[in-house]
C-alpha cells in the first residue's frame, strides 16, 4: 500500500484568525509534515494556509480541497489542489480524507467538519486555548451517541503524537 | 414564480429519538403543511418520519433528501424523493432546500445541517424543551461571525410562524 | 408510499435550444404531468423550461435541481427548487432523482445525465428527430455493458408511456 | 505556488480492460510521473490502477478519488486516497482535479468525466486504438458547443507531451 497517513487540520479562514493561532497552525502542520504524514486542508486562508506553509516548510506534502470549481482559489502552499466545485459540502470531503482530524479554534465551518469527522468516527483532537470550536468541544462529545471523544491536547506536538497514536490503533 | 416558500424540519433519526419529540415533530409538519409550505426533510426516520407523517395527514406536500442513492431508503411519507447519492454531505442539500430550518432536538446531523444554514444565513429556529442540539443552540449564534440568531420558540405554530416572518423579511 | 413516480427530461439548456424541440420538450413536460407523475428537470433553462412549463400548464407538480446554491436560478416553472450547490455534478442528482429519464436533443450537459443514469441503469427513452444527444444515442447502448438500451421513440406520448411502462416492470 | 501539475488518467475499470490497454495505461501513468506531475485517477481498478502503478514505478505522487468514503476501496499505488463518499458523482471531482485530461479507452463512467473536463473546458486527449470512448471520441467535440477538441494522439509520450502543452498554454 502506497497510501500515506492523511492528517486533516481545521480552524478559521482569515475571519476570526490571529496570529497566535496562526502560529500554532503552522507549527501543527510542521509536525504533521515531520512525522511522513500528508496533511490535507480545506486550501483557503488562516488556519489552512498557516498549516500549509508549515508543512511546506518543514518538507512535508500538502492538499487542499477546495469548495470553488478552479484551483487558483487555494493558498499558495498547497502541492495538490482539489477543486472539488461542491462548495462548502466540501467540508465532508475533508474530513473523510483525514485518518484523523487536529481542530484549531474555529467557527461554524470548522464545526461542520467535526461534525462530519463525528459522523464518519474519525479521530478528532482540539488543541486547548485556541479558542472557538476547539476551546468549546474539547475533552467533549457532540452528542449522546458518543462517537469519538475530540480529546483535547495542549501542543502542537502532542496533537499530532495523540492523533498518530489513534489513527494507528484504528487501523491495527 | 410557481416557486412554493420550503421549510426544512431537523431532528433525530432513530437513535435519540423520543414519542414525545416525535409527537412535536408531527405537529410541526402539519403546521408547514397547513402553511401552505412544502416540508424539506432528510427522509429517513424518526423527527424526519413524523415531520412528514404529519404534512401529510395535513395534506401538505413532503420532500425527503436521503444520503442513499435509491429511492426506497426514504420513510413512506414523502411524496418525493431526491436520492442524493453523496453519503452525509446531503446535510448541505438539506439546509440549502429549506428557505429557513425548525431545529427540534438533534445530534451531530442536525448539527450539522444546523452549521451549513447557518454557513448560508438561511432563518433558523429551535423548538425549546426538545432536548439536543435544539437546546443547546437556542436563542445563540453558532460563533463569532453571529450570521444568523438561532431564534428558541416554544410550539409548533409559534415555530412555524417565526420561520415564515423571517423567510417573507428575508425577500421582500 | 406516499411516493410519485418522479420522471426526469434531459435536454438544451438555451445554447442550443430551437423553438421547435421547445415545443417537443413543452408537451413531453404535459404528457408527464397527466399521467401524475412528478416533473424533475435540472431546473434551468432550454427544455428543462420548456418541460416544465408544459407540466404546469397541465397540472403537474415540478421539481427543479440545479447546480447553483440560491433558488433564484431556477426557471419560474419549478414548485420545488432544489438548489444543489455542487455545480455541474448535480447531473448525478438529477439522474438519481428521476425513477426514468426522457431524452430531447441535449448536449454535453445531457450526455453526462444519460451517463449517470446508465450507470445507475435507469430506463432511459431517447426522442428521435430531436438532434444531439437523443438521436446520437437512440436504440443504442453506451458502452459495451449493456446496462440498459436507450430506447428510441417518436413522440412526447410515447416517450412518456415507454418510460411508464419500464418503470413499472422495474418494481414489480 | 507549490501547486504540481496535476494530470488526470481515465478509462476503464475493471468491466472491459485488457492486457493490452493496462500496459499503455501503465505507460502512460510513467510518463506522467518523469514529468514532474501529479496523477490524478478515481483510484480503483483497471485502468486507473495500471497508470497508479506506472507513476509510482518512475517515482511519481499519485492520487486517487474513489466514490467510497472509505479509503480501503483504492487501489495500492495511490499515495492519497481522496474517499469522497459522493459515490459515481465523483467523476466531477475527478475532472476538475485534472488540469488536462487523459482518456484510455473507456466506458459510460469515462465518458461522464469526459463530458465534466468538457463543460469545464479542460484539455482532453485521447490515446487512439485503445477502444471505448477514447476512439469514439477522438479527434472530436462532444458537442455542437465546440468548447474543447478532445485531440487523438498515438502513444503515451505523445499524450503526456501534448497535455502539458495544452495545459501550459491554458495558463499562460
Amino acid at each position: 500500500m502506497a497510501k500515506k497517513i492523511q492528517i486533516l487540520i481545521v480552524g478559521h479562514n482569515e475571519n476570526g484568525y490571529t496570529h497566535e493561532v496562526g502560529k500554532i497552525a503552522y507549527e501543527t502542520g510542521a509536525e504533521v509534515a515531520k512525522s511522513g504524514a500528508v496533511l490535507i486542508t480545506g486550501g483557503l486562508k488562516g488556519v489552512m494556509e498557516a498549516a500549509s506553509q508549515g508543512a511546506k516548510d518543514a518538507g512535508g506534502i500538502t492538499v487542499g480541497i477546495i469548495p470553488q470549481n478552479e484551483a487558483s482559489f487555494a493558498n499558495p502552499y498547497c502541492d495538490i489542489v482539489i477543486p472539488s466545485g461542491v462548495g462548502l459540502a466540501r467540508d465532508f470531503l475533508n474530513a473523510l480524507a483525514g485518518d484523523g482530524v487536529i481542530v484549531i479554534g474555529g467557527g461554524s465551518g470548522t464545526l461542520s467538519e467535526t461534525c462530519a469527522a463525528y459522523m464518519y468516527k474519525k479521530p478528532i483532537v482540539a488543541i486547548k486555548n485556541t479558542g472557538g470550536i476547539a476551546d468549546k468541544f474539547a475533552d467533549q462529545y457532540i452528542d449522546h451517541r458518543k462517537n469519538v471523544l475530540i480529546i483535547g491536547v495542549s501542543t502542537p506536538k502532542e496533537a499530532v503524537q495523540t492523533i498518530l497514536e489513534k489513527i494507528k490503533s484504528n487501523t491495527t
